[in-house]
């Protein structure tokens, strides 16, 4: 099940409503990745604290670890996570690409063995859309090639693009057969590949248009290419999807490239960047960014950022009416000159509150029809400097 | 500044109040451990969630790291943890002898080198009694020698045992003097030495009831002595130390360990295993521990302990009426074997729960006069198996 109301439009930039089998999105949205059935590092309550509202899952990790019939045994990952809301699986294409040497690819599919174990293995979109049937989870991804930007050491050519592209295609067909004989109840998305070419983005674009899905991906991107390449497609691609229809651009990005995808038309975004780099002590402020490990925060008494809300920044304000947490600059340096795990739990509450309150802002400026305004001056804070 | 009250006793255990300057402890209690200014693993709030009244903080490491200029701007440890109940500091004393051959004692002090940076340190009693007010910890504890169990090689001799104890008698007195030259408003604690001898632990307890400190430590037991001989200095020194003065047992112990302290009349305890065992994947239940890499578990719907009212095992209630948390011993088996930081934090969290938990059990039986039948029924759970 989903549906998908467009409530608000600026420019290409679109405010809406997304309801699925687990509860609704506001959009545009930013998704915390939780690879392994976990946003590395936060509880499910401080998700649901800092306003997530709908997170990925990795099917083909989930698939190594726990495996099938210990999710199978809990219903899928909403219980066995403890995550009541919706949750996103990607198709588990990517991670096998990623395997490299590993991986052998044929037009049934991906032949690898396993990191975990070493077991022979083998992936199609079939076996894709039976996992993620497992899974459950309220919007589940086409198995897909992810064209990659270079190919043996060279740009990946048009003729190389082309035919990752067209396989993607007619596994897209494979797999919204499949979706529908597992008879699955949740939305199954197809996924726009292309490579760096517009015209066979348009092409891509249009087959799966013709599937019908009831929402779509822009993948391929945030794969090694230049910024300049990026902000190319994401120019290109997002709005010429159907405008009555949820829009996904995979795996983007930094904050200035979610604004960016938001004023070209993207609903939905993920990217590990807000989690990763907190436990590389790289933390995003309304004023810029901030490596803490830096010898000039050892004695500053300030927080992370004070327009900051977080448990990190802010605090919580306990039963008998004092305050926990808010913490220095000073402090947080500290623990992560020490290794102490406390250093990237703080760190990612922090990252990932300010990636969904930047979305949060972004909707409330939608809402009010003043959403460039906003991204001008989110622009210059974040050029300020912190 | 320090009150005791003692509100009930049942044989030798001890039911009591005391108040320091950041707030009230009830007695008996358990101190969760904070070496480096955060008890690992676990925020501030889920502290004070779980119960935790008070805390503990490492002299030596926060000396080494932050350091006390970033201490003394902070106006103490408080501030620069967030932690606004009281804070109990060792005195640098057992960091200083874990140093080995990197050390060197003599009747003025210790001389080291530091382990961070490898600058020339001297620690003596007055200059772990400037640090602590520094801190501006609410107990401060005298540096003393910690005896122990073995000296080269061998089984510490009456003789280097009494040479030590009268090393840390001399400088319990130096520690006062220092402490109130310094005007510390917070209150100093005696601690009691004498390796395994009882009649030297008598010698070294009344030398200190003469110095009329406002509480005392039993030191120099879990420094690697058989159970049996830490049975005997707990049944043996405990009783002896005034009545009207709380007592805190060093470093000890299991849950069973603290159970039958307290019947010997100890009021407070500080250990790193809660926290320790729950990074090894090592859990405490009321039926006995549990170790959560083990295969067994991989499909255990169960949670870890269901008499736990912890976020582990319960999870909390939200805004909104929906429960977060509570995880399966599957999950957390899952996340253990995946090393995900979220294995840790929900051990600790389900640990130091355990711990504080079983404490305030204690308190109850206390308070209605059956800690004894409490204690019975409690051996008799943990043996049953998980």
């Amino acid at each position: 099940m989903l549906q998908f109301e467009l409530l608000a439009t600026e420019g290409l930039a679109r405010r809406g409503r997304l309801t699925l089998n687990h509860g609704v999105v506001q959009t545009p949205i930013f998704m915390p990745v939780g690879t392994y059935g976990t946003v590395k590092g936060v509880t499910p309550r401080s998700l649901e604290e800092m306003g997530a509202q709908i997170i990925l899952g990795n099917t083909f990790h989930l698939w190594m670890r726990p495996g099938l019939d210990v999710l199978q045994q809990f219903g899928g990952l909403h219980r066995f996570e403890q995550w009541n809301k919706p949750i996103l699986t990607d198709s588990g294409g990517f991670q096998v690409w990623s395997l490299g040497e590993m991986r052998r690819i044929s037009e049934e599919g991906v032949k690898f063995a396993s990191p975990v174990n070493g077991d022979r293995l083998f992936l199609t979109p079939e076996i894709s859309m039976q996992i993620q049937r497992i899974l459950n989870s309220d919007i589940v991804m086409q198995f897909d090639e992810c064209t990659p930007y270079e190919t043996k050491g060279h740009r990946t050519t048009e003729a190389e693009a082309r035919f990752s592209m067209e396989l993607s295609r007619r596994w897209a067909l494979r797999c919204q057969a499949e979706f529908q004989r597992l008879e699955n109840p949740n939305a199954l998305f197809g996924i726009v590949q292309g490579g760096m070419f517009e015209h066979l983005r348009q092409e891509s674009l249009e087959a799966l248009v013709e599937m019908d899905f009831p929402g779509y991906a822009i993948g391929g991107v945030s794969v090694g290419e230049p910024k300049e390449d990026m902000l190319r497609i994401m120019a290109h691609t997002p709005q010429r999807l159907p405008a009555h229809k949820p829009r996904y651009l995979m795996g983007v990005g930094t904050p200035e490239d979610l604004v960016e995808g938001v004023a070209q038309g993207v609903d939905l975004f993920d990217c590990v960047m807000p989690t990763r780099n907190a436990r590389n002590g790289h933390l995003f402020t309304r004023f810029g960014d901030l490596k803490i490990r830096n010898a000039r925060h050892r004695g500053d008494e300030r927080p992370l950022d004070e327009t900051c809300g977080c448990y990190t920044c802010r605090g919580v304000t306990n039963a008998d009416g004092t305050v926990s947490g808010g913490f220095s600059r000073a402090y947080l340096h500290h623990l992560e000159r020490c290794g102490e795990m406390l250093a990237p739990m703080l760190a990612s509450i922090h990252n990932l509150h300010f990636y969904l309150d930047t979305m949060r802002q972004i909707r409330e400026a939608l809402d009010a029809g003043r959403f460039t305004a906003w991204a001008q001056a989110f622009r210059e804070d974040r050029r300020r400097g912190v």
